[in-house]
């Protein structure tokens, strides 16, 4: 039966709203378990985030939400946005109401205290502390794949599509050979021309006062566009951007008196989050569509770190600034040498320290891993052995703790099983972008002048506006007249590092 | 019918954790608003706010709640406490079973962007810019009170009773009628010392290195007992204490550069609400039990702030160390002429500033105006001449501006009508305490060694454990012997300002 438009949709809009309302709950106590909580709270918090959870569940499991998606479906006259939504709640509807309720309510309690877990394990590097917990965390994540997994669906292709519709382990096994095959040279010649050439930048070490960074980087976060009056700008052990809507991103930095570069990056790399979220139209504000898919949200990020960030032409109108900072320890230092050393190469062992060059590397090490843990051919007993074995054969690195090595990370921590390889996705989706950017509005003549208005203008216009409301892929092709394809990040890199 | 208690407690528990975790998320919102949420959030914010406190009232407005009261109350052996939470998970159900539902959601938005608009008219003394929120919030209170008002009752009577079981304006006509009688000349003698002995207390108002600041209050919190593990000690421009559970329990303080007296007794103040929220029993932790009746709650924090705080004893062993943290400031100042700067008395303008004699004629003030408005004989727009009037009439000052007059406080702005008494009220049950454990523990040469454990411990064990389970007449009759009688505030006060 066909169905009146305006009717449904009114009906839609309570449950919208209660949608948005205990979602927008629970990204608070996320935030606030990341930035503030007190350790004692995580138990009796952990079951208030529980009972949210169970309710929000409820809200997808019942019959309510299957009966307004199926009126909806049946609706005339609905626009492409509102289909877009439909699509995403008929996803979220068969992704929570095939997780039976005590086992989803369990999950979400274990998931509000696993941080802590693994934070206390990292400081202890004890990779035996926290290995009970992931298993936990692993085996329920398998299972609720499982639940929905669509024939020849393995679990992990569950997840990794739940991150960037469409992608699966075979798309992303040829992506990361292709990568692996063009960046194997590119390293191997990086590493010899290091060895070579040494060259030292311990400039970017030395003592940085924290309340001058503070200062620095606060200005930074406003210069590159992200606006204050609409969002937070805060510190956290680990740099991350929640939205509690796009009138409040808040994103997090950290600094560490002996690095510099630290927190500029984690500042550019939150802020590229931050003016994405801030960027959505007020039309997938509010609903399931706003903020981005995972892969376009790691391509902003990727593309204002990177792309700008590491740029002669970013630093051109703003070094100086750096340098009346930082008077002492910045004042010999030329701007030429300032761009060498961060947009240097060297296979280390963190991710997140880790230069363009080497990162997909890094990610791959994590797919690797991913793809053995759904699979079962991996236990989590074996994971620290394994870990360190893989950084050995791509990177050529050994981590000497488990700090350093398998608890450098907090995704597995949350659960977020098939998140990595958005990162490198993203990669690829910013140098895709970024050259066709540079042929439409000449992002390099911009950078210089300083007139960051017109790049996250045209980002807004093409990107951010749409929220999470068009994939990776549909927006690659409306935009640059192309799928994603990795050959551009593969130039770039070979541009730059060859 | 009698009923079985374990299966009806077993119902209840389901009703009881959700109840818990939308206030605990709607507490969480209060304490993110007023610390960190940037500005424009307020509009969207808002309106999950409301929907979360829709969900709320549902709870208890639905037929469930009102099945599982009637069922619980023909329980055979329940407990006391079981009893008492039974009692006050009724109050609540009168009160949010009573408004009707879209009143409530619309109250609850407006209570949500009401604290800002507030905020603006202050920074910029323009009452006239908050008056018709304040007529708004004025007028749904006045009718929520009235739909669930008994005979004999009058609103304000109902909001009065809200805050402190039992009280009711003809009680509180004869409380403050007695603290006027006394206070009167015990003001009236202090002006005229003031006049015949000025002494300069500048010493306080040097400048003072707000790092450094900060490190003294966070030493002084955790002296005082505050345990930083199950709680959060942060800044906010009105100090205050808010407790997503008693493991989770947060205080603020506010820091001025010219002001060292400012922090620290806010500091002691919110740490006096912090620590007996943290010393709530596991069985009230998590019910609406937990915390603590307003009065009860304003006599802990004043019996920090004022009885301990401002004594001498209290000072004998860490003076020195306050001394060693502003050795400039603070070398040539003796520790008498501290205590006397900090038990100065002289009529002012700002209730949180002023000394333990005034203070009660600054509450009165208010309760006098919430008389007026609640049955009204006063409106809103001749709010701030009344206030003014009034300042005059019992204070003998006259504020030149809506910020240090009738916008000073932040209550009204969150609908708080009828909270102001509690604190006239916890003075005079601090007072009250105050006599009673000296007698019983020797609280002058515990502050003299600086043991602030058995203090605490004594304040757990007869006052704190029980949270919201026993008001302030029980606990003062449990306690003392005696219900409440403000004539120990009276000697209290006249022994220190005669």
């Amino acid at each position: 039966m066909e169905q009146n438009k305006t009717n449904v949709w009114k009906e839609f809009s309570d449950f919208l709203e209660k949608e948005n309302a205990l979602r927008t709950a629970l990204t608070l106590f996320d935030w606030d378990n990341e930035t503030l909580a007190p350790k004692a709270a995580a138990e009796r918090t952990s079951k208030v985030y529980g009972v949210l959870s169970a309710s929000y569940q409820e809200l997808f499991a019942g019959e309510e939400c299957g009966e307004l998606l199926s009126q909806a479906t049946s609706c005339r006259g609905i626009s492409p946005l509102e289909k877009a939504l439909i699509c995403r709640i008929e996803k979220e509807q068969k992704k929570l109401a095939s997780i039976p309720k005590e086992e989803y309510r369990c999950f979400s309690e274990l998931i509000a205290i696993s941080v802590q877990k693994w934070s206390q394990a990292k400081k202890q590097d004890n990779f035996a502390l926290f290995a009970p917990v992931l298993e936990e965390i692993l085996s329920m994540q398998k299972a609720f794949a499982s639940y929905r997994a669509e024939e020849g669906q393995t679990p992990y292709d569950v997840l990794l599509s739940d991150y960037e519709e469409g992608f699966s382990v075979e798309k992303l096994d040829a992506f990361f050979g292709e990568l692996k095959e063009g960046l194997g040279p590119l390293v191997e010649n990086v590493v010899k021309r290091n060895k070579a050439q040494p060259e030292s930048y311990d400039f970017l070490f030395q003592s940085f006062d924290i309340e001058k960074q503070r200062h620095w980087n606060k200005w930074l976060a406003a210069y590159l566009g992200f606006q204050f009056s609409r969002g937070v700008f805060s510190e956290s052990e680990h740099p991350f951007t929640i939205s509690l809507h796009r009138d409040d991103v808040r994103i997090t930095t950290h600094y560490y008196k002996n690095n510099l570069e630290s927190a500029i990056f984690s500042t550019i790399h939150e802020a590229g989050h931050g003016i994405f979220e801030q960027g959505n139209d007020d039309e997938v504000a509010g609903t399931l569509l706003d903020g981005g898919t995972c892969g376009v949200h790691e391509s902003q990020s990727r593309f204002y770190e990177n792309m700008l960030g590491r740029s002669r032409a970013f630093w051109e109108p703003i070094y100086g600034r750096l340098q009346r900072t930082f008077p002492e320890e910045l004042e010999a230092i030329s701007m030429e040498a300032f761009i060498r050393a961060i947009n240097r190469s060297e296979p280390g062992l963190i991710r997140t320290e880790s230069d363009e060059l080497t990162y997909c590397l890094h990610i791959i090490v994590r797919y690797e891993l991913e793809k053995k843990l759904m699979s079962g051919t991996l236990v989590v007993k074996d994971l620290e052995q394994e870990w360190n074995r893989l950084y050995e054969k791509f990177l050529g690195v050994t981590p000497k703790t488990a700090g350093e090595g398998v608890l450098q990370d907090i995704h597995w921590a949350m659960g977020e099983f098939g998140y990595f390889p958005s990162y490198a996705l993203g990669n690829a989706m910013a140098a895709q972008l970024y050259a066709h950017m540079d042929r439409e509005i000449n992002l390099e003549e911009l950078l210089r002048r300083g007139d960051m208005d017109q790049i996250s203008g045209y980002l807004r216009e093409h990107i951010h506006r749409f929220g999470a409301s068009k994939g990776m892929e549909q927006l690659l092709l409306e935009t640059t007249g192309e799928g994603l394809d990795p050959r551009y990040y593969l130039e770039y890199l070979k541009k730059k590092y060859a």
